[in-house]
């Protein structure tokens, strides 16, 4: 009984893997289209958000399958809980890349990042990549290194978020109300991308040392 | 072991209950600071926080609880996988509401609220106090005529959010960049209450009808 479980267990690892790697070519494309107001790719990152919920459900429906089946104890089902849990981080995530996706898509043939912030958009988008890749190598290896190193790239991406309202809240935005409402939403759905990959990378540690910090 | 399953669950609809009830008066008085410029209400809402975080906790640790114990078949335990993603829905209510007592911490003592705007907010507030109380008779009643209250609320409230949107876009806080990234905050957080509070009424219907829509 043990051994099948442990067998589910790497099942339910492996989709998580694979649903990490969607999101991560996902939030990849959607910071290249908003950074170069590239509409198809934006469409393509909108379209591809259907396929992440439907692998999130399917994994859903498999972490109940295997708890209806196995009646597995306390401590695994800490697991499967975990995992129904960084399972709603990924879609949340993937939704996150449609939002900046869509921002993009909105101001079209405009660019939606106002002057003066496209290297920190750019920085925030390159984090949120590495934040990802990081990720699908935490879930694949379960190397507790990669845990502390995606919290220090969220370090770095609330730092310019911090950095982004500064700017905006000076007055060389003043005349232009849109890249204000630009701004802050696309830095905000940046930081949370990012939190969330913090709340996987605890959900790791948890099921690594047996408590979350 | 049937007889043991409903007291259970009875048991997870109580703490639901419980948690709704905190999330009402925890936007109830959000609202109230955000609009007022009440600074002594804003921390309290803040410090309330924490209530909220420990009650979801410990929600998601009977479930597991129950679910170790008592070996439910399946459609039980989507019942008790439903009960985790709503408790998570709810815990990230009580984070919005924190978030918008917030603002009115941070721009103390100025007022967060763009002027032409505090009629809006204050009736996105008052839209988001009423989602919650239907929330909290829905949870107790399991009545389902309150679910498509709660659905043409967030209606109400989406339209509202482009509102907020067409004002701030508008020229006349152009000279303020403070106010168009507090509203465009408030109003996403405000939104996004909102879809929580429908999430959950979705796993109610799909509690009583068997299939989520």
């Amino acid at each position: 009984m043990r051994e099948v479980f442990q067998q589910s267990l790497r099942e339910v690892q492996d989709r998580l893997v694979q649903i990490a790697e969607l999101v991560e070519s996902s939030i990849q494309s959607a910071t290249s289209a908003f950074g170069s107001s590239d509409v198809a790719l934006a469409e393509q990152v909108i379209d591809g958000g259907e396929e992440i919920e439907a692998l999130a459900s399917a994994l859903d429906e498999l972490t109940i399958d295997i708890l209806a089946r196995q009646q597995p104890v306390a401590s695994d089902l800490r697991l499967m809980v975990g995992a129904l849990r960084m399972s709603a981080s990924l879609e949340r995530m993937g939704d996150l890349a449609q939002h900046i996706a869509q921002l993009a898509r909105y101001r079209y043939p405009e660019s939606a990042i106002p002057e003066g912030l496209k290297k920190t958009f750019a920085r925030m988008g390159r984090l949120d990549v590495q934040m990802a890749e990081k990720l699908v190598t935490l879930l694949r290896t379960m190397d507790p290194s990669t845990i502390s190193e995606i919290r220090n790239l969220d370090d770095d991406l609330d730092e310019l978020h911090a950095k982004v309202f500064e700017k905006v809240l000076g007055d060389r935005l003043a005349d232009n109300p849109t890249a204000v409402v630009d701004a802050t939403l696309a830095s905000r759905y940046h930081e949370r991308f990012g939190d969330h990959a913090v709340n996987i990378a605890k959900y790791v540690q948890f099921f690594l040392s047996g408590q979350l910090d």
